[in-house]
C-alpha cells in the first residue's frame, strides 16, 4: 500500500481549469439592457417611483402608474373594510406626512482608502452623496422604512462603491483590509432582516459595495440548461434576458423585481414556485465569491458533486459576513408550454390547510404539485377582495350574483371562508392532469373553484400589495411580515397560537382600534410548510411606535418557536434575528459559526454583524 | 431605532428546545431487530460471508448462498466470456490464494486513555483484537482489499471502540481529546475512497469509533413524514424498519445493504432512485454531531429554512474529519403504490445516450423520469449477459430465438448494443404514464423494449456483482471503479476520451492481455450526468499491481477532469483523491476548509486527515 501521489499527471491546475473549448460554440452571450428611465426606483418607499397608493379626489384608495393588474383602478371598498377591520376612523386627509430624508449622520471618512479606491476605480464608481449613503444604510423592513421617514437611522454607511468587475471587487477588499475598512455589501436594498444597517458600535468607516452594476447574464448554455450571471443582476432582469431565449430562472421570491442573484445566495432565499423549480440552493450549481481569505471558487459547475466539505455551500445565508459573491452559474429550465393559474375557495381555513396537506401528500407522490399554491386565511381573503376594483355594468350585476350565490346558497361564510391561489405549469398534458387531481382533492375538502382570473390576481397581488406597507404607514398604520418553517403536524396550531398572542400582545400594548393579524401559507413541502404572518396596528398617539412593533414581534417569534417553527423559512437572521440564534442552535454550533466567520475574514473586514 | 434585544421573551433554550408534547402520542418507535447470524459480514470480502463467486466442480462459476436471484446458478457463460474479453487464459484452477490476514502491525496503545474509556464504559465496548482493528483500518477499495490479502496495511488502528450512545461519544472524544489520541469514525466498512486508512505518519495512538450499535431507527413520524435514526443504522436494516410501518426512505446507493446514515452523510452519497427521492442532502432534514467543539445540533428539523451560516451542511462530506454524526432526521414517502421495472435495448451508445437525454430533457420538464435510469455500454452489457444463468429446456430455445432475432432480423450488434434499465416508482396512474412517455422516447432512438425481468435483474445484479471483485482478485485480476459528473454537453467526449486513456495506459504499462474498461450512466440532472466507470486488468507477473493500478486511475482521473468531470460524484475524496483538489478548488477554498476543521477540531482529534 503507498499513499497516492499525483506522480506525472495533471501538473497544474491551469491546465485543467481552462474553458472547455467547445463551450464558446454553443454559449450565448445575451445582450444586456441597461435600467429604463422608467423603471427607476423609489428611495424613500417599496418599489418602483411611478408606483404607490395614494387616496384620489374622490377619497378613493388608488395605485399609481399602469405597472401591474391594479394599477389606476378605483379601490372603493378599501377604507370602509379597514375601518371595520381595524375599528378606526381612518381619515383619508389625517396624514403623517414622510419627512424623508431625516437627517443622515455625517459620514466617517477615510482619506487614503478613498484616495486609494478613486486612484483604482473610475470617479463615477464612488458616491459620498448624503442620499446615496442613507439608501444604502437600510433594507425594507418597516423599522427601517419608518425611520428614513418619521425617524433617523444612526449610522449608515460614510461611502458607497459601485465595482464593475471581480477586479475592482478584489481591490476593494484589499484596500479594506489594509486601511481596516468595513465594508458591507448591497444587492437590491430589499432585505427585511436588518442585515444592510451599520453597526451602531462600528467605529471603522464603512463602505457599502453596491453590485448593481455586475448585473450581467454573462452566458446561455442552451445545451447544458445553465447559465453564468454575475451577483447584482436583478431578478427582473435575469426573468427578461432568459425569457427572450425560451429559459426561465424559476425563482421568483416575492421581491423578484428588485432582489439581486447575489442577495439570494446570501439571505438562503426561497421562491414562489420552488415546488417546480427549487429553493436557491437547487438552483446554483456553483458559485464565485471575494473574501478577504481569497476567491472562493471552483473549476467547473457540476450538477452534484461528493468533494469534501464544501465551502461554496457556507455562501447561503452568509449574509454579507465574510465575503461578497460575484457570480454563480445556475440551472435554469424552458419556459413551460403551458402556465395556468387557478384558485379554490373553501369554508374554513382548517378545510383550506386540509386540502393543501392533502395536495402534499397524493401530488407530490405523484409529481403533480402545481407550481405554487398558496391558502390565505380569511382576513387576506377578505383584504383581496377589498382591493377589488369596483365593477361596472353587467359585471358588477354577474359579481353581485356571484357573491349572493356563494355565500346564500353555497352556505360559504365571509367572515370565514378563505381561498387558495394557485399556478400549473407544465406541458399541457401535464398540466391537465394536474388540475384534474388538485380540483378532485378539492371537492373532498368542500372547495369550490374560484377561477383563474382570481388565480392570476391573487398571485400577481404579491407584488402590487408590497406597495401598502408604504401608504400605511404614512395613515398611521404600521404593519409587516415574518414567516417561519413547521411541521404539518404543528401548523395549525402554531398559526392559531401565534395570532392569539398578536392579539394578546395588542391589547397588552394598549394599541389603539384592533390588530391586524392575518397568515398564509406559502410553500408546502413532504415534511412542513412555510407560514406568512402579517401583523398591522395603529401607531396614532404612541411613543416609540416601532420600538413597541418589534416587541410585538419578538413575541410572535417566540410563540413560533414553542410551536415548533424556525426562527425564519427565507428571510434570514440578520440584526433582527440573531438574539434568537442561541434558541435554535446548540451552543458549539454558533461557535463553529464564528470561528469560520474568523477564519475566513480575520480583521472582520464584513463588519455587518449579522447573524 | 433600536437594536434587537429579546426583551422579555424567550429566556432560556430549554423552555423552546422542549420536544413537542404531542409528538409521542403519534410517533412510531419501532421494534429493534439485531443483525441475524445468517447475515454475518465477511471481513476478508465484500458483503455477506455467505456469499462469494466460486468456480465448482464443473469449472462453472457460482454464486454461493442463496441471497441474490443469482446465488445458486450455474454461469457457463462467464468464463469464456471474460477469456476473449481479456485475451487471457484464466485457468480457473490457477489461483492467487488468500494470505487474509496478512501481518497485522502491533497496536501502539495509549494504556491512560484505554483504562478511563474501560471505565466509563463496559468491557465489550473496547476490543484489541487484531482482526477486529484490521477490519477497522481499511475500506473496500480494491487496493485495500488486496493488501488485507496479498500485501500488508501499514497502519491500523490500536484499539476499536463501539459506542452505545451519545454520552458514551462525548466521553471518547474528551478523553481522547485530553489524552491526544486519535479517533477515526467507523460506519459500515463500505468507504472507497481510502477515508478508513490511519495516517502513515500518526504517531499518536489510533482508536476506531465503530457505530454499529448506535443502529436503531429512534421513532417514525407518520404525520410529517418524518423518521429519526442513529447514524450507525445500515440502509437495510432500515430500509426493513421503516417497510413494516408502511414507509421507505428512499436512498439505495450500491452500498445499501452494509453501509450506515452516518456514513451516508460522511460521504455525501448518492442514491440510485434519487430521480424520486434526492440525494442525501435532500433526505436528511436535521443532524447531530459531536465535535470536539462540542455538539452541533439544532432545535428541529425543519424542511427548509434561511438561519445563516448552516454549520450543519459542513458534515455533509466531512469523511471523518471533525466530528462523528450520531443522528439524524430524515424525510421518509410512503412506499409507492407501484414499482415495475423495465428495460430498453438500444443499437449503440450514442443511441442510448441520446434516449437518456432526452429522457431528462423530457420527462423531467414532466416530472416524469423514472425513479432511477441507468443505461450501460457494451462491455458491460455483455458482461451482464455472460452472467445470465444458462437457461434450460423451453426457456433455452426462447433465449436462443431471442438472440437471433435481435442481432439478425432486429439487426442488433452484439459489439455495439447497449442496454438501459428502468425502475418506475409511483402510483399505478403515474407509472402508465411514465412508461408510455419513456418508450416513445425510446422508439424515437431506435430502442427496443427488453422487458421488466431484465430490467429488474440489471437493477438487482448491482448488489451480487459487487461479490465479483474479490473472485476475480483471485484470478489475478484488479478491477475497480470510479465516477464522475459532467455536464450533458461533455459527457459523450468524457466516456470516450476516458476509456480511450485506460487503453493507452494499459498498453503503457505493458499488463497482459486487455483491459476491462466500461462504463455506464447512473444518474441523470437538469444539467449533466454521473458516469461511472470500471476498470480491470490482468496482474499476472507485475509487480506492484496495485501501485500499477493506482497510477492508471489518476491517469483517468486526470483525463476525467480535463474533460470537464467532477472529481467524485459521491464516493469521494478521502486519501485516495485528495492530492486533486488543488485542481477543482481555488486556493482560498482549501485554506478555508483547513481553517474551518482546525476551527472545529485544533487538536486533530480526528485525525483521518481525509480531504
Amino acid at each position: 500500500m503507498s499513499e497516492t501521489g499525483l506522480g506525472a499527471v495533471a501538473q497544474s491546475s491551469q491546465e485543467i481549469l481552462s474553458e472547455d473549448p467547445t463551450a464558446s460554440l454553443r454559449r450565448i452571450v445575451p445582450d444586456h439592457e441597461p435600467v429604463a428611465p422608467e423603471d427607476a426606483e423609489s428611495e424613500s418607499n417599496w418599489g418602483f417611483e411611478d408606483t404607490r397608493f395614494e387616496v384620489d379626489a374622490r377619497g378613493h384608495v388608488r395605485l399609481t402608474g399602469d405597472r401591474y393588474a391594479l394599477s389606476g383602478a378605483e379601490l372603493v371598498d378599501l377604507l370602509p373594510w379597514a375601518r371595520e377591520l381595524l375599528d378606526l376612523t381612518l381619515d383619508p386627509s389625517h396624514v403623517n406626512p414622510s419627512q424623508y430624508p431625516t437627517p443622515i449622520p455625517p459620514p466617517n471618512p477615510h482619506a487614503a482608502f478613498e484616495e486609494e479606491l478613486r486612484r483604482a476605480l473610475s470617479g463615477d464608481q464612488l458616491s459620498t452623496d448624503p442620499r446615496v449613503r442613507l439608501r444604502h444604510g437600510h433594507g425594507q423592513t418597516q423599522e427601517e422604512m419608518y425611520a428614513i421617514k418619521y425617524d433617523q437611522i444612526e449610522r449608515v454607511p460614510d461611502l458607497v462603491i459601485f465595482p464593475e468587475s471581480e477586479a475592482d471587487i478584489e481591490a476593494i477588499v484589499a484596500a479594506a483590509t489594509r486601511f481596516d475598512v468595513c465594508l458591507i455589501p448591497f444587492g437590491g436594498g430589499t432585505n427585511v432582516s436588518e442585515a444592510l444597517l451599520c453597526p451602531r458600535d462600528e467605529e471603522r468607516s464603512i463602505v457599502s459595495v453596491d453590485m448593481g452594476r455586475m448585473n450581467r447574464v454573462l452566458w446561455i448554455d442552451p445545451e447544458d440548461h445553465t447559465a453564468c450571471i454575475e451577483a447584482g443582476a436583478r431578478g427582473r432582469d435575469i426573468q427578461k434576458t432568459l425569457e427572450r431565449h425560451g429559459f426561465t430562472i424559476g425563482h421568483e421570491p416575492d421581491s423578484v423585481e428588485f432582489s439581486t442573484l447575489g442577495g439570494w445566495i446570501a439571505t438562503h432565499a426561497s421562491g414562489m414556485k420552488k415546488n417546480r423549480y427549487g429553493n436557491i440552493e437547487d438552483i446554483v450549481l456553483d458559485l464565485r465569491a471575494i473574501t478577504p481569505l481569497g476567491v472562493i471558487g471552483h473549476h467547473a459547475a457540476l450538477a452534484r458533486e461528493s468533494i469534501g466539505t464544501d465551502i461554496r455551500r457556507a455562501l447561503f445565508g452568509s449574509e454579507g459576513n465574510f465575503g461578497i459573491v460575484t457570480r454563480a452559474t445556475v440551472r435554469i429550465r424552458p419556459i413551460p408550454e403551458v402556465q395556468k393559474f387557478g384558485s379554490v375557495l373553501f369554508h374554513s381555513f382548517e378545510d383550506g390547510f386540509a386540502f393543501v396537506r392533502d395536495v402534499e401528500r397524493e401530488l407530490s407522490e405523484e409529481r403533480l404539485q402545481p407550481s405554487s399554491i398558496r391558502l390565505v386565511d380569511n382576513v387576506q381573503f377578505q383584504f383581496s377582495q377589498a382591493l377589488k376594483p369596483k365593477p361596472t355594468g353587467w359585471k358588477a350585476y354577474r359579481s353581485a350574483l356571484e357573491r349572493w350565490w356563494v355565500t346564500g346558497p353555497l352556505g360559504y361564510d365571509p367572515q370565514e371562508m378563505v381561498a387558495c391561489t394557485l399556478v400549473f405549469e407544465g406541458t399541457a398534458d401535464e398540466v391537465r392532469l394536474q388540475e384534474k387531481r388538485l380540483y378532485a382533492i378539492a371537492k373532498r375538502h368542500r372547495g369550490m373553484k374560484g377561477g383563474a382570473a382570481n388565480g392570476e390576481r391573487g398571485y400577481q397581488l404579491t407584488f402590487a400589495i408590497a406597495y401598502i406597507r408604504d401608504f400605511m404607514m404614512k395613515h398611521f398604520i404600521l404593519a409587516e411580515s415574518f414567516e417561519t418553517t413547521v411541521p404539518w403536524s404543528q401548523a395549525l396550531d402554531l398559526c392559531r397560537n401565534t395570532k392569539q398572542r398578536l392579539w394578546q400582545e395588542h391589547a397588552k400594548h394598549g394599541l389603539p382600534g384592533k390588530p391586524f393579524v392575518t397568515c398564509r401559507i406559502t410553500q408546502i413541502y413532504n415534511t412542513g410548510v412555510c407560514v406568512y404572518f402579517y401583523f398591522g396596528h395603529s401607531y396614532q398617539g404612541i411613543e416609540d411606535p416601532t420600538g413597541t412593533y418589534a416587541e410585538i414581534e419578538r413575541a410572535a417569534r417566540d410563540e413560533i418557536l414553542r410551536n415548533g417553527g424556525s426562527l425564519s423559512h427565507h428571510h434570514g437572521i440578520g440584526k433582527l434575528r440573531r438574539d434568537f440564534l442561541p434558541l435554535v442552535k446548540s451552543e458549539a454550533n454558533l461557535e463553529a459559526t464564528r470561528r469560520f466567520k474568523h477564519a475566513l475574514d480575520p480583521a472582520n473586514v464584513f463588519g455587518a454583524s449579522n447573524q
